[in-house]
């Protein structure tokens, strides 16, 4: 075998991971570049906008046709300054997350202000351009969670003088448009994001209005929005996928006379594909009066599995602005993924996009989607591209003989590129012996960054689950911070619980639980199973009627002595209801909780009252609530 | 509001479902075609092929630019007659599953004999053109495996003539190909799939070889695969996405030479983008010295999440033969999934795509879809395009006030298309009273078809059900069939479990087995919960050094009453391995178990129970299967 290393004929004389490294910051070599696939058009239509990014006139693909080994970015570069209706360098594109909006609308995916307040911090180290934070009209709770997080995330300018945009999402009326921006005005950089839908079948079976009448109420609520003060205004044709492209000109037309700063284009229903999404952007670049000064956003939903192509696709046809959630979650099939679309973009943009890049810093997208996943519930299978388990799995405990030589040969994005730290082969991260100062070290490697006393909990955690296993790894520590911090306030705690279950069908289960002043309350109930059983004896303390909508538990460890994380989503019979930002209807809220323990029926138990916790908490909020009510009545009366 | 109806300014005169239903059957409304978006290239390279697929010169585009509002698909063509290197017409497309063999080989995701078997028939009745069935010379199991399939369902010939080509996959070695063709010959349709890596890094890296060499190899063993009296030889190029074009074209065209009839381009590593990826199948098709002989084939992973939209660009490009798996299932990110892929093609094929259409019977996918993500274990995100639960979230439990008037207004397809039925709004599908005939005729409904023996454990299940719940639900039906009839041979049954368990932290458990003899063996154990101690009491009986890799647990209905479904993953301490299909590496096999009570615990021993018994049932075989060896070791010879 040796001869084949010091054979002159051996395939490859320079070593084949310089290809790309040397590539773009070589200017002998040029770049590979989209316009040898798409050339120009010629008259009709105009001439395809790929041009106006590109950077080398030579096609890489005519001289170098193969792809590079394994992704070595450039360089990053500087986030231009933030002005709302251009961009400096035409090469930056924008990344605008709506987890908080469009992601928690998903069916089950409710968040407390809390979990939104996390999500927005961590998108802001992430460093995504525009957080939309919510739809403040749908409920008091969500007005409040969009002012929380205008006046502290929209205010935390970092040393390079990044801040997010602070969006709320708005229909086009008065009501919508100024409740949004009472919750928004508080941040530095606020964006109202008005919308209405241009298709024919929308605006026949859901507006029941003309297309005349829906562009004077577009125009009208962009000026409006305008009028309060807002310079910073977005105008979101929704189901543009599906819309007449001569009614689109004129609807965008309008409303960029009307001051929108940034038009966004919506295939709404999924149904759109790469080229014929493209396409679109190119025409709508090419024949809107007065395109030239604004933004063209895209937000792309993924009924058939397209919207990260046609995310892409969209920006290389002159997109500035991407709508992605984290783990691309959302009603129906969700929408564009962020690390989707980012990875990709940081992978191609530089060679086959003609230079394109975004903000984001990718090492925090890991503990990102982590996060979204806890607070959500919405579970990402372990295939997902970029974030699932099995994405680095020849990373896993899983046994293999051997050891590829190099990694590149199946591995095209490093684990670490993304903030997936590798542990080493075992997963042993810590033993019993490790102290404080290793937990908090590990934590803050993983990306959590805790005050003392949440240190202090988990520590002791952490402790009682090292004496029983051999093993903590990063997964442990994961749940202990999930369990442990992000847990409601505690208005009951679960003191002691028993249960016996078994084939004889009878489970029985006894609760002892505390209240907010310390009495403790006692009851057992019989059941179908041990959960069964627990739940209804807490039922009978807490007296709240909820459904259980689902319930779910996974063990997050190797081993039959593994930490059991169950998740349970309730409805309470009596709740209030939330407004659906496309539909318009009533949705009843729900709440998650979240319980980790050893004992799987402990766990399950924590989480009931997780979850009944977070409503109960609703309820005491109404008095606030109700403030907040007032204010928003004095303001549209 | 009346009068907007009655305005003759109103926007839509025709209704706008109208447009496409009228569109393909009318010859005077000309297709919409991409060719309008990809212009003929000039002189160099040659013309792109999509313009053999098209039917009109006038782009649709050009007239009518808005998308057709629902999926209102053309009536299904007959499925051309099956000929290895070539189809009658240049329109179809077809359908090649792997998730026998690609998707198998995702962590955790081992089949059983008889799990693959019960797939494969699911994938006939779909109507996929070749089921690649396995491995076969990875492990004596998946030989087997490979063998029963061929036998049974590929010589199931239905009344049109279909029978899908039962394929197995071997590396470029003699005894891979042989060992292959073994399992193989007894189809009515054989066919081998040999691959060998063509990328710079995997030559230099993996095999250590030079380019010269691996030609050599890739010819001669696709000489011999035809020498041994198959007539239907795939050779894959791994990671051709990363691949220098003119090698390809060499090393293709000397295959061709060679006699393959399928040439298969491997985007392995995920790392192409549309655009890029129909480029490269392009190119192939011009440069390769007769390609005009076989079908171009494409597989591609989903890394960067492009993999549907490359195998859409790649089919559009030319390629005849798409390889997928159910649910997208794969290694890391897995690979284009089936439903996706069919479903774009369904709805943009005739329009969009010049006419492209597969021999998919879309009705089957959802069950197919559900019986794959129950027997590998890999979990489908409720936001999975296509199957996901919450891909037709407006049909789920969720209240909402109202309905919308059209349901086209967001939602493209109808979950009907997928074989998803609507249930009625409470989902209460049978009660307490129905009988047999009423849950048998359900169950076909829901696609499954038993025997009278598997119905009548079902219908007492359910009569059990029936009696503790109000409402027993499809989700509830499709547990049972799951949990009775596709659980393996008794070589241990559970009599009787009692636990005692809760905050006290000593959780105790009993459990009698009854083994193959009808023996009861009885034990206790006490552990860090319910689950650990039951699982310890029946290793105490059992003893069988088993490792847990996962364990889930998911209630399948609404409500705190809910049925339980465990899967549990184990690893025998002294397990026997598999070979790596890319890697050459030794794998060991993991096994699944499933449970569904309505008790968790039980649940859970249920389905580690069944785990065990999958691994013990292995080692029963060892006799068959080294007979098996000894039939191969005499071929090898």
């Amino acid at each position: 075998m040796a001869s084949i290393f010091t054979n002159p004929k051996f395939y490859s004389t320079t070593p084949a991971t310089s290809i790309f490294a040397s590539g773009p910051s070589n200017p002998t070599i040029p770049h590979r570049s989209l316009l040898h696939f798409y050339p120009k058009l010629s008259s009709h239509p105009p001439p395809f906008p790929y041009a106006s990014t590109r950077k080398a006139a030579v096609s890489w693909s005519q001289q170098q046709q193969t792809p590079p080994i394994t992704a070595t970015y450039p360089t990053p570069k500087r986030r231009p300054e933030y002005i709302a209706n251009r961009i400096s360098d035409p090469s930056y594109l924008r990344i605008f997350d709506t987890t908080l909006r469009d992601g928690e609308q998903s069916p089950g995916a409710s968040l407390t202000s809390k979990e939104k307040l996390d999500i927005a911090r961590q998108l802001s180290k992430l460093g995504v351009d525009i957080i939309e934070a919510g739809f403040p009209v749908s409920s008091t709770d969500d007005f409040e969670a969009v002012k929380t997080i205008a006046k502290e995330v929209g205010n935390a300018v970092d040393k390079d003088g990044y801040v997010p945009v602070i969006c709320g999402f708005a229909r086009c009326n008065e009501k919508d448009i100024r409740t949004a921006w009472e919750a928004l005005k508080y941040a530095k950089r606020p964006r109202i994001h008005t919308f209405i839908a241009t298709s024919a079948i929308h605006m026949e079976y859901k507006l029941r209005k003309t297309k005349a009448m829906v562009v004077e109420i577009a125009r009208s609520m962009v000026k409006f929005a305008r009028s309060l003060g807002c310079e910073d205004v977005e105008f979101g044709a929704e189901d543009a996928g599906r819309s007449d492209r001569e009614f689109l000109y004129e609807i965008l037309g309008e409303v960029i006379r009307a001051g929108a700063t940034t038009i966004n284009i919506a295939d709404t229903v999924g149904i759109n594909e790469p080229s014929e999404f493209g396409k679109l952007i190119a025409d709508i670049k090419s024949n809107t009066p007065g395109i030239e000064n604004v933004i063209i956003s895209i937000h792309c939903q993924n009924d058939l599995g397209l919207s990260t192509a046609n995310t892409v696709a969209g920006a290389c046809a002159g997109a500035r602005q991407l709508e992605v959630t984290i783990n691309g979650i959302g009603e129906r099939a969700g929408n564009a993924s962020l690390e989707e679309v980012v990875m990709t973009l940081k992978y191609h943009g530089e060679v086959l996009f003609g230079g394109l890049y975004t903000g984001i810093n990718p090492r925090h997208i890991y503990i990102t989607s982590k996060m979204v996943e806890e607070y959500t519930g919405m579970h990402v299978q372990p295939h997902k591209a970029i974030v699932g388990a099995n994405a680095f799995a020849h990373e896993s405990g899983i046994h293999q003989d051997g050891m590829l030589k190099h990694k590149g040969t199946y591995e095209i994005i490093a684990p670490e590129d993304i903030g997936f730290e590798r542990s080493n082969e075992a997963g042993i991260v810590l033993g019993k012996l490790s102290g404080r100062h290793g937990l908090k070290k590990r934590l803050e490697e993983l990306g959590y960054e805790l005050d003392n006393e949440q240190l202090e909990g988990i520590f002791w955690r952490f402790k009682a689950v090292a004496d029983q296993k051999k093993r903590v790894t990063d997964a442990d520590l994961r749940a202990f911070v999930c369990d442990e911090v992000f847990q409601p306030e505690l208005v009951w705690k679960l003191q002691d619980l028993q249960v016996t279950c078994g084939t004889l069908g009878l489970s029985t289960a006894t609760v002892k639980l505390i209240d907010a002043n310390g009495r403790e309350h006692v009851a057992c109930s019989v059941g179908t199973g041990p959960v069964d059983s627990a739940y209804k004896a807490v039922d009978l303390i807490v007296k709240e009627p909820v459904t259980v909508l689902e319930y779910s538990l996974t063990a997050v460890t190797e081993g039959i002595d593994a930490i059991a994380t169950t998740r349970v989503l309730i409805r309470g019979d009596n709740s209030r209801t939330t407004t659906h930002a496309h539909t318009g209807e009533a949705v009843h809220q729900t709440f998650s909780g979240i319980g980790t323990e050893m004992d799987i029926v402990v766990s399950s138990v924590k989480a009931y009252i997780g979850a009944l916790i977070k409503m109960l908490l609703g309820f005491k909020e109404k008095k606030s609530r109700d403030n907040a009510a007032a204010e928003r009545t004095a303001i549209s009366a």
